[in-house]
This record gives structure tokens, sequence and C-alpha cells, in this order.
């Protein structure tokens, strides 16, 4: 039987999941029960992952540690994904109601600033330069978040710009995270390296994947609707791609500028975006990253664990959710 | 003339405004302009003050360091000003527009993310006990707003739950600005406990005043109209006694329970509230905070700056904004 990309590393991310619960009680317990909501939903757990992947590929062994700041990324995460909610005004996320429509978008907004602060404390007991990776991946996600928003319902987005955005997003905090295991099994600078530019790059390659899977995806796997980018007027690479099609992109675009875009508006248009070539150009993008993700890794020397970082990078191409 | 509270801190609050600028310097010129126009506002400083005075009535010497930290609670306190307003769907702050309504609630929140993330930057460059203050202090301040939230509209408050709200909203976080100061400057463990004690003490008449103001105070020296607190449903300190006047008690109940108070039923109960003893009793309860906050600074040495915490503390009962 092929191993799973995570069998080297259950017992950590068991214990991702111990903190994290810790780290979350509050005297006010609804604090805990939204937090837990969220973080509780399942989830990849991709971002602790990478840390303790790089991590142990380099050698380290404060497992303590290292499940600190990995589980302070992943509550990142779940902060930010409380507040993504809240702005895009999705309903669904991981197949659950989301925590904003469950709780009230006051309380959800909190809970937010709560898993922020609870991380934040978990990351500055660590050295300086791990504190400004941490805080720089945070400011990389804000303003790539405003970037987005200048961007919305924009379908001549230049694709520059989306690459921006979705590695301000996405890959900058899971480079962060590679980069803060790496520096902590004590690597030096050209691995450190090393570890951020797999880590970048299985970012983006993730991101792409999720654009993809917004409209090819099953709304029973994705756990929620597909579309929602298109609606929220999101300009994803596929769209944007779409867009460009000589055939189809004339009316996938006029759906795509509406003032409002209904789900039935998406559910038109992404029929048409898969009559094109944007996803196989999507996946082809997607993949090279892949690839540069794996031949930055094949520099380092062999281990489970940088084994099961390419078995991670090829399994977040595969996905299909 | 008499002095001001802030006459022997100038310098240094003028160098906490150009470490704030410096700070929230982005590419995403949104969100520096965002975060200006909230922290630019105005606004009393009375977090960066408190920690630059308890650091320089310590005999605290270096500046840069304390400045730095002064900063970080400010933007903390800017941070939760926004994400404040949007929960609260406030108009005005101080004299303008609210940032959400000015800026688009989307954007208000991640700009309030980013808020907190540069200040946790700043804060993590200190170690790990100053970490633990300002991130105990920022976990007390969502603490209190869940619970605040948790009496939204509760006409039967206990007074003692509406003494924990405000302490962890507004007293715990300016203690720990105190307690941070004196601890910067090295003071020892009974020392910084006394500064905390003033720290706290002034924090709950600063609330209790800040109470009253929305319901005795001039729309146009508070910046934004009265009977806020009222119409959010948030029971104050002069709300709670004056719904147990046995005259106008009842009435003032009815508006409050009204599952909709607009600002005309703000308006008619405000005007039954101060005809009750209700200001009265919280404006000495705010002053016996402030013989508290006097009485535990009496046992610190003499100084310019300690003079400056006594003022700081009657300007604080005595202001009309």
């Amino acid at each position: 039987m092929v191993p799973t990309w995570d069998s080297t590393i259950r017992h950590e991310l068991d214990l991702v999941e111990e903190e994290m619960r810790d780290s979350v009680l509050s005297e006010q317990q609804l604090l805990t029960e939204i937090s837990m909501y969220v973080i509780g939903s399942g989830g990849k757990r991709i971002r602790p992952a990478v840390t303790i992947l790089t991590f142990k590929a380099c050698g380290g062994t404060d497992i303590p540690k290292v499940v600190k700041i990995a589980s302070a990324f992943e509550m990142i995460h779940a902060a930010t994904l409380i507040h993504d909610d809240i702005n895009d005004q999705g309903d669904y996320r991981r197949g659950r109601v989301a925590a904003y429509k469950r709780f009230g978008t006051q309380r959800a907004l909190i809970a937010g600033d709560f898993l922020f602060v609870k991380s934040f404390k978990m990351g500055g007991t660590f050295d300086e330069r791990i504190v400004g990776m941490v805080a720089d991946a945070c400011t990389a996600i804000a303003e790539s978040e405003m970037l987005q928003s200048l961007y919305e319902g924009d379908a001549d987005t230049p694709i520059s710009e989306y690459l921006k955005i979705i590695e301000g997003k996405t890959a900058k905090p899971i480079e962060a995270g590679a980069r803060v295991g790496a520096y902590l099994a004590k690597a030096d600078e050209g691995r450190i390296d090393q570890m951020g530019g797999y880590g970048l790059a299985i970012g983006m390659a993730f991101q792409v994947i999720d654009d993809i899977l917004d409209i090819v995806g099953n709304d029973r796997s994705l756990g929620k609707p597909r579309g929602v980018d298109f609606v929220d007027g999101k300009p994803t690479l596929p769209l944007l791609y779409a867009m460009a099609d000589s055939e189809y992109g004339p009316e996938i675009r006029r759906l795509f500028l509406k003032p409002e875009r209904t789900h039935q508006d998406a559910e038109e248009a992404l029929a048409m975006v898969v009559r094109t070539k944007a996803i196989e150009l999507c996946k082809r993008t997607a993949l090279d990253y892949t690839i540069k993700a794996k031949a930055i890794i094949s520099q380092v020397p062999d281990s489970e664990f940088k084994s099961s970082m390419i078995r991670l990078a090829d399994a977040l191409v595969e996905r299909n959710n």
C-alpha cells in the first residue's frame, strides 16, 4: 500500500489538534465553541503539516516547539477563514454552515480576533525572526485580501495580479510555515530558502487547484456550492483564461460583469468555462508549480519526511476537494 | 498655568505618532489609508500615555523601546475600534464617519486585522512576559466583547457583569500597558503591581465616564450622537441604575426592551435617565476608582511623571468627551 503524505507525521498532527484545543479554551465558552466549530470542522491541515515536515526533514527534534508554532499557523488560517466568510458572505465552509451564519457576524468577528490573538501569543514566545516570519505572512494575507478586493468584478485583471493575490493569501503563509520549520530545526540559510521555495510553490499550486475546483468541483466533496468565486466576482485564473476564449469568452464575461451575480449565472458561466481550454491551462500551471516544488526538494537529503513532502506536493494537485 | 497631564511626555507621544505612521505603511495603500484614517482621527492616546508615564515614573530611559510597545497598544485599540464599529453598526467615531461606512465593511475588517498583525509584530519583538501581557490584554478584550454580546438587550444584567465587561474591554488593556511600562523600566514586582493597579482603576473610571457621556454628552464634543449604547442595547451602568428607579425605571426599561431601539427611543429614555439619580451614582463610582488610582500612585516616589499620572486620573473623570 502506498503511504499517504501525512503517514510520517500522524503523531505530530495529533499533537497539533490537542495544542489547538487547549489554546482556545476561554472562560467565555462561546469563544471556545466558535473557535472549535471552525478548527474542528476538518480542513486538510496543510499548514501545520508543512511546518512539521520541513522541520523533520531538516533533522529537527524538539517536537513540542514545532507543534506549537505549527498550531499557530493553522489557527491564523482558521481566523482568516472566519473573517473571509463574513466578507464574502459565504454560506458554507467545509460542509457546514459558515460560522458567522451560525453564531452571528458580531460573535464570529470577535472569535476571529480571538484566534488571531491566541496564535500570536503562541508565535510571540519564539525569537524575533520567527515572530517576523509569522507577522509578515499575516501582513501578506491582509495585503492580498485588500488587493483582491480592488479586483473584485474586474474581468480585465492582469494574470500577474491574480498570481500576486494568491501568493499573498495562500502561498506566502505556507512558505513562512516551511521556513519556520527549517529554521527551528537549525537548518542553514540555504536550506531554509529551499524549504521556503518548496512551500511557496506548493502554495501556489494549491490555490490554483482550489480555484479550479470552484468550477469543476462537486458540491458535496467541496463542502460548499461551487461557483462561489464567480458569484463573488473573484477573477480567478480559470475565469480569466475562459474570458479570453474567442467562442465562449464574451458571454462568460457578460455574466461576470453583471452588478450582482446569482448562482444561476455562475452555473451558466461554469458550463461554458469547462468547454474552453481554461481548466487544462490552469491544471498545467498548477502542475508547473508542483514540478518546481519537487525540483527544489530533490536537493534535500533523502528521508521519509522528504518523501512525504513529495507525496504532499502531488496530493495537492490530484485532490478533488 | 497648570500643566496638562501630558505636558511631561509630549515628545514621547509625538514619537508614538511617528512610530504608528511608519508601522502601517503598506504596498497596499488602502490599508495604510484606512489605518491612518482611524489612527489619525485624534483619540486621547490614553493607552500609550499610560505606558510611557509608568515607564518614566519608574525611571525607564530606553525611549525607543517604550515608544514601540506604547504604539502597539494604541494600534491594538485602533483595530478594536474598527471591528467594534462593524459589530455595533456605529455611524460615527471621533467626529468622522466610521471606517466601515467610509471604506466598506470588507476592507475595514481587513484593515482591522492588518492593524492587529502590525501591533503583534511590534509586541513580538519583546520578551515572553511582555508578549504574554499584551496577548492576555487582547484576549480580555475579545472575552469581554463576547460577554457583552450575551447581555445585549438584557435589562437585568447584574452590575457585577457590567463591571466585568468594562474591566475586560477597557481597564485590563490599560492595566497591561501600565504593567508593561513599569516592567520595561525594570521596576520590581511590587511596583509593577502598583502601576497595574493604577492602570486598572483609571481604566474603570474612564469607561464609566464614557458610559455616562453616552447619556449626557454633547454630540459635537463626543464626535458621535449620544444614546448609541441605548440603541445598541448595551446595559451600561447609568442605564442599569436608571432602570432600577421606581418612578422612571419601568418606562426606560420598556423602551430598552424593545426588539429594535431607535434614536428617538434613546432620546426619550435618556431624558428620563437624567431625572434619576443614575448619573450621580455613576459619577461617584468613577470618582471612587479615581481615588483608588491616586491612593495607589501615592506610594510611588515623587516625580513630574507621577504628577502627570495624578493629573491624568483627574482629567479622565472631568472630561466631557
